[in-house]
């Protein structure tokens, strides 16, 4: 963790510098870019946060090369966990996870002063960045210039880099590009994570950002291959709670130029990433866990682990792609 | 306030009666039926709650022929009050309303076992009724079933009676048809709130639970006239915070069946009311209350005030509907 | 059919008067007013168009007291059918009607020019107003200005009425109210015909346009009894092709201000109509139409049959309410 | 021009053949691979469409390494075009076109039997092949199941290759990844322009078609190089109707792997393209066209053109990606 107060002056090119070594003492040339899984919170029979099975998926997931792990992501339930809870669950994950994996923690509350105060906790509790959603209640309204303004009194005071996050399936908005545009020029703002799929929009955000360090993660499995070929730097993809090695090697392989033998891991990934996300959502993630040796554990009510047929459905998706 | 734990028998004749006497000794033939405005939450510059100008707006609001308030519905911007203060500002509405009028509290939460502590806490603080809006971070996996288990849950923990709440504008799901249904059967849940404006939704939901005394309200003032055409007992409408009286007085004609004065006056209220709504959101509503001599006060950020052009537009909105 | 250039001044009192005596000589006091059924286009198994079946329902429906027939609603399939044989369908229906019955005809075409001589060969045909529905390929651009361009040519040059049509469910466009209320001080425009179902809107319009004559119909029979309740005086109504007689029992319990008894049939009536329209579609409304004495006959392709699932949920919504 | 009729058995090895040597003498092994301008039908000032204007473009288009044109895609305003107009405008296009450049003919209608009979006149007018739009107004029922049938039929009659046409943005529908899949087995369905920008399904159908020499071409320029990346073989690019050699060039950079040159120029075309498609829409191409030296012409009513102050946007946009 490197505090934001080590900053001088908004001079650009140590900015572009910093956003590069952001966080952590490994590998700092890569600042943010990498694979994450947004990891599952598991809970017990009982809805508790299960912290034992929790660590033991996070040790797992440190023999896999990814960057580090995003906690609390839309797979997390955060939501769905108490202020105390949202906290105690980074702890433990940053507790676990080797030094030279980064710690991403979503932060986002819909004010702007609970999501400064988290992101403060959030730093506390070990956490190398923030992850941060768009506040969406009153989407209506959340227009660039309230959305800057958020992130900017955010980014100001968190004590570790913050990486933007729109997901439109969930929260109905979708960052807009001048706002990214806008906010890559602020020194404590490292990434966006953009999970909403188009890539039009993703090309031109590379593009208006490609001199301010801004990092581009996409963020979902299903176009990793087209976000690398337009500029991204990493993912943080649901699927690779499950299939993780694959995506660090499709990571790889786009980075490598191999683009005939990514499009067919790609091709191969790309159902079962749609049954663990929109299709059926948490749930699915959770019992696919399950099949990959993690701990999935229950969902917190009201998600409803899935039915019989969901079941069925969703383990085809994953036998008909060969991965099961 | 009256305690779930006092019903026998899920016999359908007393559980309408009950639903019909909810929760208040004046007028307790009524039930929930009634004009509430969704109170506003007044901030200081320094945007914490300012509680002495809430209570001078209630005291004003007293003088009204409200049936009560509705306290932290999606103007009272909830989604940026803590867990304390939500609780602290329905304690502090309680004790500055009469007694004759109800208080009916949002403690609607993402999670279920969220919703149940702060219907508790609401109940606690002196709340009638506890209005619960569908949780929709997950909306894609918010089918009946899930929805039916997580109010079933509330309802029977809930210490004051629930009234069901939709408002897909805000959380981009509906309650299902089907789902509404089946919780009118629950001698704990009275209402529903309804803003979706989908008329025809309305009129089956009430042609499908007359048997049931599930009370519905309208929510928002645009289709006050309509709602109560198809069935509604009441409404819970924004523009109530600045047109009180003139709600009450729509009211009362839909209630003498003087269709053709109804429909003139309901035709001057739709433009402020969608001015002060879906137009230009809560901002807009408090700065109207000034005009009407209440206290607005600041809106919470990441909320803006409205700009200056923005504002001109919503003043003409009432003046040229003749209300200012 | 009565010229529109034996117009003179544009005085808004002789354009109101004329507004409802239009088009046809019995009950001209009523405008436009009364229920329609829009008339499927029964198609032979070779899926050509059927026209002595076709004139066999026309014969039937002129027993209903309803206000007419509207030919080539969404629900006659207009968009399968050649120019030639949408001018053709209207003449046989013209041959087959009583002259007490009004034909509306649906004219719409994407281009302003086609429109126009659609509804010129209409006229020719016999029809005694014209319902133009709103171009929406390029929905996009579709805006106030264009669509008030469009209907002003098409108005301007009609020999019969013009009655606007906003069915956003198959365009994808809503005429926007100002262009109504724009559009309301034409002299040859005197409806509109209202699909959307959106009640407030409604509402809003027959409001602002109280002072120029134009009469609202609702454009489906979901919302009937509430587009009455805030100032609608018909409706063109799919469910009508089965159920006619009851909905012209239901606009005279509203006519009559018999709104509990309307309330009543209209919740029955929701079902209904909610599977002859959005659910499933003209199959469905044909499929049903043979169960109560009707020719439905083949949809024209790629229009589908129902599967035999669909067609016997299809009948589960008629017997539930009580109508088979 | 080959017919149908010379096709045998439906062995997979010659339908790839076939479907890789398609319809042109020249570079038949590129199928119907490349980049082509959806072209626009410029009209007089009355609105007549402009021969004489069209076969200018025509050769100036001639002298760009386009692989053909598309006539009458959604730029062409064909929803405006008499039956006479469509298949006028694509003789006069094959006429002043050499020999070596592909004609592609949008043929699609509502019904499937006009398709099938535009598709046959279109093929004698001298289409290359013809560019079938999903059709869309009773979208609710056009499932898979629909759709395949419609399909089906065409490309069974069609004298010459059939392209399948997914636009979401105009038709408020996409033709399932199922549907394609299951068409991409058919002898004459050589390939799928996708307009939807859907990366994700993109890369999904390229995957799931690899089999069956099914060839994908974006719909739109702003995701040219994504779609290069996912498996796409060529663009249908609004834009190249005035930046033609640069969408040219962009696919030369994809195809030989020039994947850093490449970003940047996709990068500069994304707004210019935006502006000419969904922003501002045909009004605006046909202007841009005015200053990059070819005929844009009027439109067709109800289109409008540009107001003074869009113009000056769209201006910008070219401006400020340095295109003029």
């Amino acid at each position: 963790m490197l505090a934001i107060s080590s900053f001088g002056p908004r001079n650009r090119n140590i900015v572009r510098l910093w956003k590069r070594t952001v966080a952590c003492s490994s590998a700092p040339e890569r600042g943010v870019g990498g694979i994450y899984p947004p990891i599952a919170t598991p809970f017990t029979p009982t809805e508790e946060v299960d912290y034992e099975k929790l660590e033991e998926n996070v040790q797992k997931y440190a023999k896999i090369p990814f960057r580090g792990l995003v906690v609390q992501g839309s797979n997390g339930e955060f939501p769905y966990l108490t202020v105390e809870e949202r906290v105690e669950v980074v702890r433990h994950v940053r507790r676990a996870l080797p030094k030279d994996k980064l710690v991403m923690a979503g932060s986002g509350c819909e004010s702007t002063q609970a999501t400064v105060r988290m992101s403060e906790s959030m730093a506390q509790a070990g956490a190398d960045a923030v992850l941060v959603v768009t506040p969406c209640f009153y989407r209506g309204r959340m227009d660039s210039r309230a959305l800057i303004r958020h992130y900017t009194q955010v980014a100001d005071s968190s004590p570790v880099p913050v990486v933007l996050y729109s997901v439109p399936a969930n929260t109905g908005l979708e960052l807009p590009v001048e706002a990214v545009v806008a906010l890559s020029q602020h020194p404590n703002i490292v990434g966006l994570k953009d999970s909403g799929g188009d890539i039009t929009r993703m090309a031109l955000i590379a593009h208006k950002t490609r001199g301010s360090g801004l990092q581009l993660l996409a963020g979902s499995a299903g176009f990793l291959l087209a976000a690398y070929a337009v500029g991204a730097v990493g993912g943080v993809c649901a699927l690779a709670n499950v299939l993780g090695p694959q995506l660090c090697q499709l990571e790889q392989l786009c980075l490598s130029g191999s683009w005939e033998e990514a499009r067919e891991l790609q091709g191969r990934l790309i159902e079962p990433n749609a049954a663990v996300t929109r299709k059926f959502g948490v749930a699915a993630l959770k019992q696919a866990m399950g099949w990959f040796g993690y701990h999935g554990g229950e969902c917190r009510s009201p998600l409803r682990p899935l039915s019989e047929a969901e079941a069925k459905l969703l383990r085809k998706d994953f036998t008909s792609s060969g991965w099961l």
